[in-house]
């Protein structure tokens, strides 16, 4: 890992929200240098600071962060001819259905980190957390071999995923977790913008379903938690229960968490395996890494979206409201908060590509 | 009951959002005529009409209903010297702490039915729901020996104890209720005006914690379920565990329950039991009954607060979204809404009071 | 125009919020009967019921009132091969380009009102408002003769226009206008669904702009307050000079307006003139008529959108903070608030059609 | 001006909303060190950090900005009881009563910087807008000559006129102004927290009145623009008429402005007047000052507060929209932006204490 030479990468899907994102978490990176972008035909051939124009001259621009100045004048490729000679990793924010069609294209030759839900269920494709799931990286021997790829496909977990994940890691390494219900309260980021969310619905209004949201969060949180056995993934041992709901916050996605412990815990042990549940992976110091993956708030009224979604630049999962619950067999409860949009997505893949690195898995 | 002759009420903290609400409630009603309203010291001796203005001469009539013409030309009184020789019945609408002090007086001589919550957890002191626990009546005769009082008190439920003990309550009759865990997520009117919500709070934004609500809902959905043993209640035998949160929502409480049953039950069984569970009430036909109490809708994204609270004029709590859990022993989950301040308030408090005088509790 | 026989409208564009709002303003009328439904080819077929669900099975119904029941077993036809044979009106509410080429279509044989702006600024075509500008009938025979129609089309004015002409109207009859300078503060329904806000765009938010409403509001404000001339309209003889803006908020326009008067006038003669400005037209009765198109509040802090807007069923115009302005040559301020989809849209458009009846101008 | 030794400054009303925003500007400042807090008496003896902590223990912050570890230490004095001999310099940021009673006893000794309205429109005092009217400092002699103090007291405008008054000022030196016409749409954290703007009040709402705004922002306006004769501030010789409206928005006040020039000038000249007219200003290079006071931006929906309040940390008035008015002589409109709570309040009236030490008009 030379500092001399910075792996070339391309963002695919980049004039969308999620590609600004990458584009703004890839500027200045030490290790990664964006060579190349890609999106719809529609985009195809314009200077990337020309294809994010709509057609009343407005730029559509969603980061609070500004457009790192080299993206603006690179041109803007088709996503579906992308050639990738001279590019080291690719990194996709694209809808389900076009990623089913170009991630296994570019993950033939090159690694493909990717936003997208489109081989999160399949079963030799590992969904990667930093600090939490490292050793899932045996399934892509497997990957490759069953698919002859010389590169692999690794999608990130969905956002409402993530900081649930963060927090139960330290739980189940250190006490067992029996069972988790949890209900979100989620940000209208979340869902993108093409339809994304209408003021019209969701202005003086809770939204309690999000289409496959819970499936998501249920089967996923099992997944990464799971443990590799022969090569392949054995889900984690615990069942997860989820209401999803949409409410009227732009970022930061929030949940009220109710989880059976295995083995009884008092809230200062828990609070401890917290502080201390990822001093191995932080001790890496990667380049996007925050100083915590979650942080314990004692804040009676913490966290909140608007206040904490940005701690650390949104890189962290902030838990307040820690107690204990009387229904489930040892159980706690708690609130989590957790940037849907930055952790949650573009800049928490660019960790998982940091991480893969750093641990030899990718060159 | 005769429609001749009308029980004469006194709206007491009638100044306020939820006595305004009183006033809306009791307009034209076919039993109760509106004979003395009371608030402060500070309202005192002024018409309603100008008692509602403020320094810069603004009303402060917070419902949408307009308020009837009768009341604005009632003198209000000071509540702290209140004279009740012509009033059948008082309803108050007032704080904690006020009405520690003049509830008891008043209920020296007549019944009292209050939305403050100072007596709730006294153990001779009934908190009745309609068409739940009229059989809880047993207690108000051990009130008025223990306390010597020709009237009584009885203080309607906490507003986020409301939907969810009515759509418990034919679940627990008919299979058992073994355990709930429950997150809500609560309008800003809760809270009433002063000091309210501040938008800068909840803009944007979710307070993931108001004080004493969790245990409100928790001891109050025991009590209200709970059996009259031996002249005293003895609470449900379940464990209830919550999360109360706030929302940027102007009316409607929306609440994620997770219920384990003591039986198995399919959710057609569950949905006949919500249909059927009210039957009994509403065959009573009470002037301020809704034609349901619980409502299921087969919507997939209801109930919302800003489509469903106005259903049945906030009177119905709306069910939506029923499926199994896997957690918890015959574990299902839904999501209900209901409206705090019109069931979950002044105007539940009013069906109260005819509930009572139906049953013959009270004259 | 006997009570014994209905006309026969057929509402088009129907499965839209503006069609559905037509749905509820012609539920239950007097005059009207609703005998066709049409929309566009993906609905045709369908009955309305049906038609509504989106792929989720969810039903799109956007109004507070539910949905006529006789409205929802009529079968959708295809907008485009709609047969008018036993059709004697048409209310069309939808998008500009389809109503080019559909309008024109029905006006061969039937009067068409629209909510549409395609043919809005025709020299031969009438914009009309209830109460301002049945004079402007005068073009339909010129319309017929020029087109060659038996019928005829009359577009509603944009809903921001509304209600600064039904406020301008009165004024400019007793003291004539100098000149109007207004900036409004508009709701998120005026945007329609497709695409209409996302709520990522407007929550915490103003937007400055809203491509065209500028330019609409001056040229029609000028229209309709214009003088028929030689069969022609003579624009109103002044300036009107606009900032619109959009705010997070529901229903409802608010305007400040400032106005230069031709004639000094107080304050106490402005109010006067709104107060009896439309005496003749309210005379009339009509079915969907308010008790006054325009409403004085002496509440030093409304119109308010959320607490006004539903005054006389979003049909009245709220006015308040009538001041003196130092500017403007004779200068007066105020602000008003005006329902944009009820008298805005459809149900103005019902009562545009009622007037025209009334009027003898229509059969 | 030695960089070795800096001015010692107390900052008063420190833990309210505008105080702890004084923290944040006044944190690693080069020439200014927060020797002393003071606050009511309430917060009188305790360390800053326990003052800000609520009966429920939590921590009322209110910046985004985490507070400096040097004040959290600082032990908050009572206002009205603090002696000032170690003091060059005093910031306020208390209530307007307060303020009429403990700034004239500060004034005795040092000057004082003031966010309160309380002397802002005595004929002695002058009111600074950084780079505006450095020139009203000979207000100064003359104040402390009639109310025999060493110190003085400059407030600062009230949020709204700041924009506009610099929008207007390089307008006005080079074209002259006819008149002003303006309509506010304000954010709620320009009313404070006591009581501040409810949820309940503003969610889905516009409130289209302010008291007193629209009077100081008239007056305001006049006399920052108004220039210095014989010793007395002659008002600016034109008329300005507001509409002032609270929408739902945390920071940031949208103004849409209206302007007679007293010469035409093009948009280009006027474009050309924003971006050279604090030239001379922004050389002198203040540690508090941004780039530029005003920047126009092209993009045709902005400003918007979400999108720009930030724009350099909130110190810089963007402004779009530009066109010409027909209304008006010589008439422009445009839309600005302005953060209320950072160039608006506290930031900005250290901006105008660095400008007052430069200029050599406080040592």
């Amino acid at each position: 890992m030379s500092a001399a030479k910075k792996r070339r990468v391309a963002v695919v899907g980049a004039t969308g929200v999620a590609g600004q994102q990458f584009l703004v978490s890839l500027g200045n990176h030490p290790w990664f240098e964006v060579a190349r972008l890609a999106a719809s035909e529609r985009s195809a051939g314009k200077k990337f600071g020309d294809a994010i124009k709509d057609a009343s001259g407005a730029t559509r621009w969603f980061c609070d962060e500004p457009c790192p100045k080299e993206a603006l004048n690179l041109t803007v490729e088709n996503a579906e001819k992308l050639v990738l000679d001279d590019i080291d990793l690719v990194f996709t924010a694209i809808e389900t259905e076009p990623a089913k069609i170009v991630e296994p294209i570019y993950a033939k030759r090159v690694p493909v980190i990717s936003t997208a839900s489109a081989f999160r269920y399949e079963k030799d494709v590992p969904v990667f957390l930093p600090g939490v799931n490292i050793d899932h990286a045996a399934l892509i021997a497997e990957q490759r071999k069953n698919r002859g790829w010389k590169g692999f496909i690794t999608p990130g977990p969905n956002c409402t995923t993530v900081g649930l994940v963060f927090t139960l890691k330290p739980l189940h390494d250190r006490f067992g977790i029996g069972s988790v219900i949890m209900t979100s309260m989620q940000a209208v980021s979340g869902a993108g913008r093409s339809p994304g969310v209408l003021s019209y619905d969701i202005l003086d209004n809770v939204v309690p379903y999000i289409p496959k949201e819970e499936e998501k969060v249920q089967t996923e949180t099992q997944k990464i938690l799971g443990t590799i056995k022969d090569g392949t993934i054995v889900s984690a041992p615990f069942n997860v229960s989820c209401t999803c709901t949409r409410v009227n916050v732009i970022d930061g996605h929030t949940e009220a968490v109710f989880v059976s412990l295995k083995k009884p815990a008092t809230t200062d042990e828990i609070k401890q395996a917290w502080k201390q549940g990822y001093d191995e992976f932080l001790s890496l110091k990667l380049p996007s890494a925050p100083p915590e993956l979650v942080h314990y708030t004692e804040e009676p009224f913490r966290p909140q979206p608007r206040l904490d979604r940005n701690f650390n630049d949104g890189m962290t999962t902030v838990i307040g409201r820690l107690r204990t619950d009387n229904v489930l067999p040892n159980g706690i409860k708690y609130v989590l908060l957790s940037h849907n949009t930055k952790m949650g997505a573009a800049k928490g893949a660019v960790l998982t590509g940091e991480y893969l690195i750093k641990s030899g898995i990718m060159q």
